[in-house]
């Protein structure tokens, strides 16, 4: 086979079964959105590379990014992610916007990494954003919007876990454990991968910073803090307890994301069991909008998730749905080229009842290759208009589930056709 | 102002109000692909430079297209129109598909052109291709799908013309006037772009060409063909007929599309007055699949629109309806700081009964202040528990619309927003 028919390393064919599933998921995605008050919003696919580089090198974004050069020799960049683009949309309307705002975006994000389970080089993102609040209300508003998101695809407490840690926090509690200003920025990035180190290759790293305490420092990282041992967490698990969500939520020093524009809440879902990959992700950003505009004092909180996690979680814990990929209810046959035109009306007039009908594009083909046209494509009802059924004015209506046919009045067939389907 | 807060050219920043108005579009071109039973798929945004080459020079793709060079030094292309891709997968897939099948995509496509009215470098093209059927039914059934897109917005045929055309036809009639088969291409270039040129360059161009016969040549064309010159065009107007569609359609011999893979069937749709730019246009193109495996002969039928396109149709017609960007239809102030577990309590009990609903993100803001976002968001009902109402167990419900408040029992209010929202 031709290899020019196989699309680039990372990036998807999605045919009609597998688009009806991506449309149920960002389904889920977009009710949550709306059922928690996020107003939905876009931006463009190509930024130029100056607004990534606030909170990453450009080594390592000319490592991630796709690229491209625009006329005037500027390096354009494939979003990677929506947080900056929004950061830029925020700082250039912040005189119109009514703040706080609660904003949602679904849309394509590429990474050029190696492509794995629950990752290609293109995917769908969801990210929900509340700007404008510095509030811990805010806070929590966030991890319901993004435990209803696993809930609404079927999932249970038995199969997600929500981790929960504060980048100020983390701050405080190390800094008493006498980790110094120059040591902390290492620390967190050793912290942000310890989940993928062993025992061995952890102790070795931390080794490296020199600290006072190592092995406080590595008691606290490897235990579960409790909630009542800061006020940030202690109201958290008060707000989640009232919400009914804490029985999802677990706090988790070893959560600090890698992201720099972090400032305080800093979360993830992760699957109980199977994939080792975070299914979304998110925190505090509250210095991202004043890079534009040191003016502009505007806080944010926000989350991402993709279709690719998603998709390969649900399928792990079998909470795909049935999916119908072929809309048409009612599959409207051609007896033989001499029946064309009462097959046609008949077809429009049940679009025009709001049916979604579709007549066989071709007047020259069997009956029985027809009805299996039908039948692959799980249409549910087939009429079949002959010579005999012109004559008598009638139409006969076949349920390929049941397998019954019936006659009807072809001028009754719109109103007829609308209660059964 | 920082200038970095800018999209790029031709590139757009939605904020929710017009992310709702082009959601409303996207709405009814899913619709119509409902209504007449077309599947949506999905291809990758990235493509191998290859397969455009097959019907353009690669001068003109570069001089058109958004690139990427991947690592290994390939040139990867940000798709400017789907009908390549799609003819990819179904190479790819052609032992798999159910042949005749009905495909709908919709998704970002790049052009690197000037941005003009109804014209962006990123917009959003909706595709509808019949792909197996080389049966007139199949074209009519696109066209009929084209139009309902229109009427579906509200445009009558006083507002919009589908101009059809087609390539075979069109050869032939043009061989009789004696134009031989080295002057049909640079001919064919010409009229397509005709409409642009003055009388007099439209004759200096025709000139070039040495025919034997210009001014019978330069007559066909600027006439009106009658649908009984040919048996296609009298097939396909009876057809129409059935449809109720006629009145829509007109044959147009200045129509023949740029692009060099169509083989038949060719069309238009253009506002009767105010833009020049093409609406809509798609046309029959049944050798596109062999080009990726000669053994493959699967003709295909379609059509596309932008987004851009229609949103400025619409807004010249005045066809944009008045959309709401904010999802939520009951908003839970917070009265103070110690009355936010009432709050809460009241907007999960509403979420709860499916009813989109949202608590103000900050406890230490005025009323006053919570009454203007509701309003300002046309957010139609709040909810207000202060010391007095929980004392009580009530909550009172304000509609913003009539500002008529009431009390009602708080156990109560998930089933009573229900009946009203």
């Amino acid at each position: 086979m031709n290899t020019l028919v196989q699309p680039i390393k990372g990036f998807r064919d999605l045919y009609p079964q597998d688009k009806a599933i991506q449309n149920y998921l960002f389904s889920v995605l977009k009710k949550t959105a709306d059922r928690y008050g996020f107003e939905q919003y876009d931006g463009p696919l190509l930024e130029n590379i100056q607004i990534y580089l606030n909170k990453s090198s450009e080594e390592l974004i000319n490592r991630q990014t796709f690229q491209v050069k625009d006329r005037n020799d500027q390096t354009l960049v494939l979003r990677p992610e929506m947080t900056p683009s929004l950061a830029r949309m925020v700082a250039k309307a912040s005189q119109q916007l009514v703040l706080p705002i609660k904003l949602f975006n679904i849309g394509l994000r590429f990474r050029y990494e190696a492509p794995q389970k629950g990752r290609e080089r293109e995917f769908y993102q969801a990210d929900y954003d509340v700007i404008g609040s510095n509030d811990i209300l805010a806070d929590v508003e966030c991890l319901a919007t993004a435990i209803n998101i696993f809930t609404g695809l079927g999932a249970t407490e038995k199969q997600f876990v929500v981790n929960v840690n504060s980048r100020s926090v983390m701050h405080n509690q190390l800094q008493n454990l006498g980790v110094n200003s120059d040591q902390m920025k290492p620390l967190l990035g050793i912290i942000d991968h310890m989940d993928k180190l062993s025992e061995e290759d952890f102790a070795k790293e931390i080794a490296t910073l020199g600290l006072t305490n190592t092995e406080a420092v590595k008691t606290f990282l490897k235990n579960p803090i409790d909630p009542e041992s800061d006020p940030y967490f202690a109201q958290l698990f008060k707000l989640l307890k009232i919400y009914s969500l804490d029985k999802y939520v677990k706090i988790n020093p070893s959560i600090v994301r890698g992201l720099d524009y972090y400032t305080g809440l800093v979360f993830e879902i992760k699957p109980v069991e199977g994939m080792r990959r975070s299914l979304l992700g998110g925190g505090r950003y509250d210095n991202l909008v004043s890079t534009y505009d040191t003016s502009l004092n505007i806080p944010g909180v926000g989350f991402a998730t993709s279709d690719v996690v998603l998709w390969a979680f649900a399928k792990d814990h079998d909470l795909i749905p049935t999916v119908r990929s072929k809309p048409t209810d009612v599959l409207v046959t051609v007896f033989d080229p001499s029946t064309v035109e009462a097959s046609v009306q008949v077809v429009q007039e049940l679009r025009e009842k709001g049916i979604n009908a579709e007549i066989y594009p071709q007047s020259d083909k069997k009956l029985d290759k027809q009805l299996k046209y039908a039948d692959k494509n799980n249409i549910p009802f087939v009429i079949i208009i002959g010579a005999n059924e012109i004559a008598k004015g009638t139409v006969v209506v076949k349920d390929l589930k049941t397998k019954e046919q019936r006659e009807i009045e072809k001028e009754k067939v719109g109103g007829e056709m609308k209660l059964l389907v």
